[in-house]
C-alpha cells in the first residue's frame, strides 16, 4: 500500500507560524503556501488571499483552478505549524505509558519494558499496539518519528509497513541487544543481530526504495546491552549503507557506573561508542544527562546529535539534560517522547516539560548553585526555543533539515493545522460546552496565544496533519 | 439562585476508588453508594447490584424505587473518584494561564497579574472570566476551590454568586493589599481593606447563610503587600468570625529577601505571620518552598496548612517544595493549581507535576546531594500519594476533612465519574477516532489504570461531576 498522494496541487491560506531561528518564531499572516502534487512547497506568497492566488500565483505556477485543493486556517484562532518531530520513541512500549511503579531505569527495563517488547513477537498484538501508537502520535501532530521497534524482525517490518501505509515519516530500527538481556529477550549472537538488522533494511527497501517516507535506522540498544562485536559490526554496516543510527547515552547514574564497569578501558561512556566506530554525524544519542565536559566536546567534534527526553527523565528520576550547555557546544538537539520511559505520546508535552525542567536548572538548590544569577537564568529555555527543538531541532537531529521542520520553498509539506478555543463574549453559566483545553479571550497577542498552546494545548488543538502533502490525520472524536 | 437539589435519593453503582490513607488507594468494586436528597452518603454497600439494592438496601433506608435516581460506572472502564480539591487558585488570573514571558514572581506580578486583576473591576469582564474559570475547573473535576478574587468588592461578590449558582464548593477571598502595590491597584488604607472584606462576608452570608457551599476566606495577599495594621485587623476579624484564612509564604528567594528587608525584627517569614496573629489552624499557606527547619516547625506547631503548587513553582522558577519533609513534621498538605502562576486549571495536572517534581528532589545534582540514596528515594511521591493530596489532603487543608475527600457514610457526595479510553481488539489503520488521551488495552491492573489516568488523563476523562449530590457538570464537547 503506497501512501496515496493527494493527486492535486494544494494551497493553504491563513496564518503560518514556524521557528525562524532558535528562540524566534516567525508569523506569516494572510499568506498562501502552494504545495505541488509531490508534496513539496513551491511558493510562499505574503499578502495573498484566494482571489489574488487565482489572479497571479496559479498562472505563474502553471496551475489551473480545477487542479487545486484549498485549505484555510481561520483568522485569530487557527494557524498552520510544522509537524512535530519525535527524535526518540519506543513504539512497542506504547501500552506501558504512565506505568512506572517505583522503578528507575534499570529495574524498569526488567519489570515493564523487556516483557512488553518480547510479547510483540505476536504479530496480532504488534499490529494492535503499533497501529494505535502511530495513530496516537499522528493525532498529536508528530509527522516524523525515530522509532525503536523490538528484536523481532517480522514485528519490526510490520511497524515499517504501518508507518508507510498510515503516512507517518519514520525511521524504524530493529533493536540489537546480545548482552546482559533477559534469557527470553536477547540476540543469540552478534551475527544474528546483524543478519536480523539487514533483513529489516531489505524489507524497508522493498516497500520504499529511496527511504522517502520510511527509512531503516541502525539501533544498538545501548552499550551495556551490546557486545563489542555487535557494535563493530553495526559500525561496518553503517559505513557501507550510510544509514542513520540511534542509541542511548548517560541517562542514569547507575547506568553510567555499569558502563564504567563493563568497559574499564574506555575513558567515558561516549568514548565507548567512539572507539567502536558508532560516534559520527549519523548517530542520535538519547538523553545525554550526565555527560562530562570532555564527553560533550567529543560528541560535538563527531557531530553526533542528541534527543532530549524531559518527560522520561523526570518520570524515571534520571535527571535534567543541560540543553543550552549542549547547544553552546554546537551540538544539535531535538525532542523525544521516549515512550514509555516518557509518559506521553505528545511532543507538545515534551516541549512543555523541556521548558519546565530547564527552569529547574535555574532554581536555587540545584546543580547550578555555583553559578551566578545570570548564568542560571541562561539555563532556562523559552517557549520559542522549545518549539524550535520540537521542529527544526528535530529535523537537524534526524538529518532532515533540508526536507522538513520549517515552511520554505523546496521543503516538504509536513504540517499541522492548530485550532485554539475561544471564549464567547457572553458566557452563560449553564453552558457546559468546552473546546479543547486552551481558552483565548481575544485580547491576547500572537506570542501569548502560542504560549497558551504550549502550556495547555493537546491533541484536541491539532485538527489536521499532513506528511509530504498527504492528509494523514483528521481529528475525529468519539465520546 | 440557590443550587437546585436533585430532589431524589440517588444510588451510584460500580467501582469506587479513593485514598484510604496516605499512599494507599482503596478499590470498591461492585459497590453501591446511596446518597440522600441532601447530598449526603447514607450507605455504602459492597457486592451490591441494582437488584440487590432494590431487595435489601432501599427498604432499610425507607426509600421507594420511584424516589431513586441511578448512575452507573461501567466496569473496567469507568469509576467514581472523589472530586478534586484546589487549595490555592486565583480566579481573576484565569485568562493569563500559560502567559509568563521570561518573568519570575515579582516582575510577573507587575507585568501580568496586577493589570489583569485590576481590569476585573469591570463586572461584565469579571462575569466572563469567572464563569469560564468555574466551568473549566468543574470540567477538570474540581469540586472545591479556595479562590483569591481581587480587591474589588462587587467582583468578589460576583465570584461568590457564580460559585453558588454553578454549584462549585468554594472559599472566596477578597484580596487585601495596602502596601507596595501599584497605584492603580491597592487598598487605600487598612480600614478600607477590612471594611471591604466585611462587605464580602456579609454578601456571602446573604446568599449561603451557613456557608454550606460558598464561604468567605480572609485573604491578606502576602506579607510584602500588607501593612502591619491590616494583618492585625484581619487577625482580629478571624478571631471574631473563626473564618479560614489564606496567604502566600516563601515562594521565591527574592520574595524571602524582600520580607527580611521589610520586617527586619522578625526572625523569619513564618514569624511575620505568627507575630501578627495570622498563623493558626485556619491558615492556608501557599508554596512554602524555601522554609527553614525552624519555620516548618513553627507552622507545624501552629497547625497551619500548606497548599503545594508544583505547576506554578516550576513555571515561575520558584523551586520545589519538599512535601514529604513537610508531611513528616505533621503539617497537612493539599494541592493547588495556583492559576495563573500555575499554567493549568487541572488538579490532575497538579498531581502529575507533584509526582514529577518530587522525583527531581531525588535526582543527583540537586538540593538533596548530601543525602543518601535511601533518603533521596524517600523524597519521591507515588501516584497514590499525590492522589491523596489532591483529595483528602486538600480537604484537611480547607478544614473539610469531615465533609469531603473520601467515600464514607456521613460525607457529602462530591465526586467525579472517570472514564478511560479502551483500545479496540481489532485496530483498523484508517480509524482516526480518539477517545481522550488514555489508552487501556485491557490487561492492565487497576493500579496501572489509575497510573495511566494520572499521567495522561485530562478533562476528557471526567464525564460527570457532583457537588453535595448535585450534578454540576456533564461533559459536552463541541468541535
Amino acid at each position: 500500500m503506497p501512501p496515496s498522494q493527494p493527486g492535486k496541487n494544494q494551497v493553504f491560506f491563513g496564518t503560518f507560524i514556524h521557528a525562524k531561528k532558535f528562540g524566534e518564531l516567525e508569523y506569516l499572516h494572510n499568506t498562501a503556501i502552494c504545495v505541488d502534487v509531490s508534496g513539496k512547497i513551491v511558493a510562499i506568497e505574503p499578502n495573498c488571499n484566494q482571489q489574488k492566488a487565482v489572479e497571479t500565483v496559479y498562472a505563474r505556477l502553471g496551475w489551473s483552478l480545477d487542479t487545486v485543493a484549498i485549505s484555510v486556517a481561520r483568522d485569530h484562532r487557527q494557524f498552520f505549524f510544522p509537524g512535530f518531530i519525535d527524535t526518540h520513541v519506543h513504539a512497542p512500549q506504547y501500552p506501558n505509558i504512565g506505568v512506572f511503579g517505583k522503578s528507575t531505569l534499570l529495574d524498569w527495563l526488567n519489570k515493564y519494558t523487556f516483557p512488553m517488547e518480547a510479547s510483540l513477537s505476536s504479530l496480532p498484538k504488534a499490529r494492535r499496539v503499533y497501529t494505535r501508537c502511530i495513530r496516537r502520535t499522528l493525532a498529536h501532530g508528530t509527522t516524523t518519528a525515530a522509532y525503536y521497534a523490538t528484536i523481532d524482525v517480522n514485528a519490526t517490518n510490520l511497524l515499517a509497513d504501518l508507518c508507510f501505509s498510515m503516512g507517518q515519516r519514520a525511521f524504524v530500527g530493529r533493536v540489537c541487544m546480545d548482552h546482559l538481556g533477559p534469557e527470553y529477550y536477547i540476540d543469540e549472537s552478534p551475527d544474528h543481530a546483524l543478519a536480523a538488522t539487514r533483513a529489516t533494511i531489505d524489507h524497508i527497501r522493498s516497500i520504499d526504495s529511496n527511504f522517502e517516507i520510511v527509512s531503516p535506522i541502525l539501533t544498538p540498544r545501548f552499550a551495556p546491552a551490546c557486545s563489542v562485536e555487535t557494535m563493530r559490526g553495526l559500525s561496518e554496516l553503517q559505513k557501507q549503507t550510510q544509514l542513520p543510527m540511534q542509541t542511548h547515552i548517560s541517562e542514569n547514574v547507575n547506568e553510567v557506573e555499569l558502563v564504567k564497569e563493563l568497559f574499564p578501558d574506555s575513558r567515558s561512556y561516549a568514548d565507548v561508542y567512539d572507539t567502536h566506530g558508532l560516534l559520527n554525524e549519523k548517530m542520535i544519542l538519547a538523553h545525554a544527562i550526565h555527560l562530562t565536559e570532555e564527553e560533550a566536546d567529543l560528541i560535538a567534534e563527531r557531530k553526533a546529535k542528541i534527543a532530549h527526553c524531559p518527560c522520561s527523565n523526570s518520570a524515571l528520576t534520571s535527571g535534567i539534560a543541560r540543553v543550552r550547555w549542549l547547544l553552546g557546544k554546537g551540538i544539535q538537539v531535538g525532542l523525544g517522547t521516549d515512550m514509555s520511559g516518557g509518559y506521553s505520546p505528545s511532543i507538545l508535552e515534551a516541549a512543555r516539560q523541556a521548558k519546565l525542567v530547564s527552569n529547574h536548572l535555574a532554581v536555587p538548590g540545584g546543580r547550578s548553585d555555583d553559578l551566578s544569577w545570570e548564568e542560571r537564568e541562561e539555563a532556562k529555555l523559552s517557549v520559542e526555543e522549545v518549539l524550535y527543538l520540537a521542529t527544526r531541532g528535530g529535523a537537524q537531529v534526524l538529518g532532515l533539515a533540508n526536507k522538513v521542520g520549517v515552511f520554505e520553498v523546496g521543503k516538504q509539506w509536513d504540517a499541522q493545522l492548530v485550532d485554539l478555543g475561544t471564549v464567547p463574549d457572553e458566557v452563560v453559566e449553564d453552558d457546559q460546552a468546552i473546546h479543547g483545553n486552551v481558552d483565548v479571550f481575544g485580547w491576547e497577542t500572537w506570542d501569548e496565544r502560542v504560549a497558551k498552546w504550549v502550556f495547555n494545548g493537546d491533541d484536541r488543538n491539532t485538527k489536521k496533519v499532513w506528511v509530504q502533502g498527504r492528509l494523514v490525520h483528521v481529528q475525529t472524536y468519539m465520546y
